[in-house]
Formats: structure tokens, sequence, C-alpha cells
């Protein structure tokens, strides 16, 4: 990081999620760039707002570009960082009045909505998903399957754990997951206690040399980090896979949240809108 | 939901993440409000294109109101969806030429950077995050408890669990966690494993009668769950954060997300960008 690289703000009323995650997409496209980053959250007054333009035109006063993403509602803040001297993307001011158009309805201007409990029963059954992917983790439990939305399988370190507990957390869908071991494989069959639940069932496989090196990390020099394990695990997982007519996609070059999208559309899940 | 509300379409050519969340943000300015949802991922061809322009026509012809959030790239998809009949909030087309104006540098146009795996390094710590989170919950492990950038303590059902989990799968926060119980509260300090790092200590609080209610879903007709207990929890894990000069929150009406944030602002800690 230069001390000459532009500044990115994410401004919030809020949580600054919503800012964070417009802003750091727009930025994306800029993939050559480095760019120095603050996240402000909870801004609510004109005096946190004219602080704030103070340090904003600080930065541009010296040479650098300041780039604003603001999902502030409150029209009063909203008004002083407009008057600061940073590049201002105002989601509210940008976008809101044409919508107000379209729904023919009136924006409440209640700062701070999008990411509070809501509703509260969706915010329940987001939290008790978290619990029941964390009580089914790698098999650990295999009481109330029966209950599961999904349920994950794949050999060790395919990235079960993190794409459970994301599916979980962001969209609300009790998730369990459950590890393919030798044993599996050389019954040729899946661990009985999923076998009733086969439909509800998605495989995860990934690319020998990269699950290599992610169990090597994990433990250097066993049989079990070994390339020709690895290898092993992974075509028999996808004999089984195909075998058991389980749909599954290969994680080596995705992220949790392409994996989780990808499964949700493929299972014809409908998650909780993110929160 | 009835059959005239108006119906929301969330396009991307990834993940649909932040066109969801940008989208439900400004939607949830109109609560009285319901709205129709319909996520899709992946979108990247001109026909598939075509065939949603197609869906998103029906739904107007039927009389309903239909806005589409899109966060597409590819100009000739975005020109497929500019001449459908649903009110349009095209991320890119909106802040994209202004944006490479203020940056002096062109966009990439390359789809979906945004939540795949980016910076692998980034990434990397980000799972490792998650793995730190899972094997310090609920002090599990006080193995390197050193290595916690973050450890919340709290009484039992306070949230300790899901708060950890969002602050490391989405900020990247080797984040640990300690039940606070009774013998902690009659010797009146901190748990021996945690008390080298009161520092790195942030405590949760709730309501009384919030707890015994979570509680009692749990473990209905218990000590455990019932008021007199809860009461006495919370004012004694109060103390023991005043006594120890632990920063604190009662989060009884706070999501973890608007948890994570205060947290984070408080602590100073600097997160991984959202992903």
């Amino acid at each position: 990081m230069t001390d000459t690289c532009p500044v990115a703000f994410f401004l919030s009323d809020s949580t600054g999620i919503t800012a964070e995650t417009l802003g750091n997409t727009l930025l994306t496209q800029f993939p050559a760039q480095r760019f120095e980053r603050h996240t402000v959250p909870f801004l609510t007054t004109d005096e946190q707002a004219r602080h704030l333009v103070a340090q904003i035109d600080a930065v541009v006063a010296a040479g650098r570009v300041a780039v604003v993403f603001s999902t502030v509602i409150d029209p009063g803040v909203r008004a002083v960082l407009s008057g600061g001297q940073g590049f201002l993307v105002d989601l509210f001011g940008t976008h809101m009045p044409q919508l107000e158009s379209a729904l023919h309805a009136t924006a409440s201007l209640q700062p701070g909505r999008a990411h509070g409990l809501g509703d509260a029963l969706r915010y329940k059954s987001r939290m008790s998903a978290v619990e029941y992917a964390m009580e089914h983790d790698d098999g650990q439990s295999i009481r109330a399957l029966e209950r599961a939305q999904l349920i994950l399988i794949a050999p060790s370190r395919c990235g079960k754990t993190p794409t459970s507990m994301y599916l979980a957390l962001q969209h609300g869908i009790r998730t369990a997951n459950f590890p393919l071991v030798d044993e599996d494989f050389d019954r040729r069959s899946l661990p009985a206690p999923i076998a009733p639940y086969a439909h509800k069932c998605f495989g995860l496989t990934s690319q020998s040399l990269r699950l290599s090196q992610v169990r090597q990390e994990r433990r250097p020099g066993t049989v079990y980090a070994s390339l020709t394990q690895c290898t092993w695990e992974l075509r028999n997982a996808e004999e089984m896979y195909a075998l058991n007519r389980i749909p599954h996609l290969n994680s080596a070059s995705m992220s949790v949240e392409e994996i989780s999208a990808t499964i949700l559309q493929h299972m014809g899940i409908q998650g909780h809108d993110p929160a």
C-alpha cells in the first residue's frame, strides 16, 4: 500500500455491509489498482459527517483520489457528504427517486434497516440454521438428519465446513455435512446414516494436487496428505457421486460464495435473502 | 405473498450477492410492501438474458411491477436487459463511467470478480479464520488462544457462536469464544485460560427476559432457563466486564451483522473487506 494510492471510504448509517459490498464490487473492476480502504459504520449525525468530510478533503488536498461509497439515508447527512471533495457514489440519492416512482410508493427514510434483525422469524431461522450446521459439522451428529435441507458430502478438506457455515449464516439453510472416508469407498456405498437422504446430498470434489497441498499444511508428511491418497479418494468420491446420481462440483478454484450459489441454483433451494 | 405484489429480480454474472445486497437494501425502504424475489446468478449469455427478459416482460404484461437489480458487466447482456419492460437498476451502467473518470482508469469488464477467490492469500486467511472459530467455539479448545484476534465472552445463549462465525467468515477475524459460568461468577474472576488475554476480550450481555425465552426453547423448565438464573448471570457478567474493563454490548435487539460491526469499530480491528 503506497501513500499515493486512491482511498475508498465506505459510509453507512448502519453496519456498512451494503456500502462495502457495493463499493468493493465496483472496485474489483480495477484489478491493477490498490486502494486504501476505510469503513465508517453508524454514521448518523451531521457532526460526524462534517468530521468525516474534513478527512476526505484532506486526502484530496494531499493529491490523492478519494472515492466515497455511501448508503446513508438521512438527507441532512447526505447533504453534508455531497459538499465534500471526494467522488461520491450515493446509493440512495442515485436510485431511490426512480425506485419510488416505479413502485408508486415513498421511501420510509428509516436508517439501517438492511442488516438489522428485520423479520424476526427469518432472523431466528438463520440463527437456528447456524446452530444446526455447527451440530452437524463433519458427521458429528446423525440426529435430525431428516430436518436437513442439504447434506454436503466429500473427502476431508474439500470445503464442506466453510460452505455449510456460509449457507446457514447467509441463507438460513439447515446444512449438514458428512465426510467420505476409506471405509465408504471400500464398501462402494454412501455412509449408512445419510443413505436414506441421498436426494438431499450434494458432493464436493477437488483437484488432487490442490487437495494434497491443503492436507500437507494440516498434517505434513502423512499418508492422508499424499498425492496418491488424495487422487484415490477423489476418484472414488466421483464414482460414488455418479453411482448414486448425486450432483457435485469441483471446489478447487471456487470461493464458498460461488460454491454456495451454484449449489442453491442446482438444488432449487430457495434460501432466505442474504442479510 | 399475493399474486399482485411487485417482483424483484436480482441478476448477476457471478454469485448474485452484490445484486441481492444492493437490491434488498433499497427495498427495505418500503417496509409496508411485500415483494416476490428471484435471484438469477451466473447470467452470462445473451440467450439467457433474452429468456429472462421474456419472463420479466410477462410479469409486467400481467399488470405487476417488476424491479430488476443487475450487477451484470457484459455490455451485450446489459443491452438485452435494458430492452426489457422492468424497472432496471443497472449498477455498472450507472456508476462505472463516473468511477472510471474519477480513477483515471478503465474498467476491466471481467465478470464475477467480486465474490470469487480474489486475492488467494486473503481468501485463505478467511478460511483459516473459520477453522479457528470452529475449533475455539464455546471454550472447546484453549490451545492457541494467543493467536486469537478477538475473544468473545458471555453467559450461554447471548450470541457468541453466530457472531464468531460471522466475524471469521465475512471478515477473516480469528475469533474464539468462551462461556461464562456459575463458577466464574462465584470466583468473581475471568476464566483462567482467557485471563491473560483480557485485552482481546469483548463481552456480550442480553435482556433477562429475552435470554430466558431463548433458553426455554432449548431446555424448557430448567433452572438454566429460569428468569431468576438468567437475571443473576447477566448481572454477574456485567459486573465482571466492569471489574476487568472489558468492553461489552447488549445483544438482545441486535443482529450478528450489527454486533460484529460494533465490535470491530470499538476494538479497532481491521477485518478483511467482506467478500
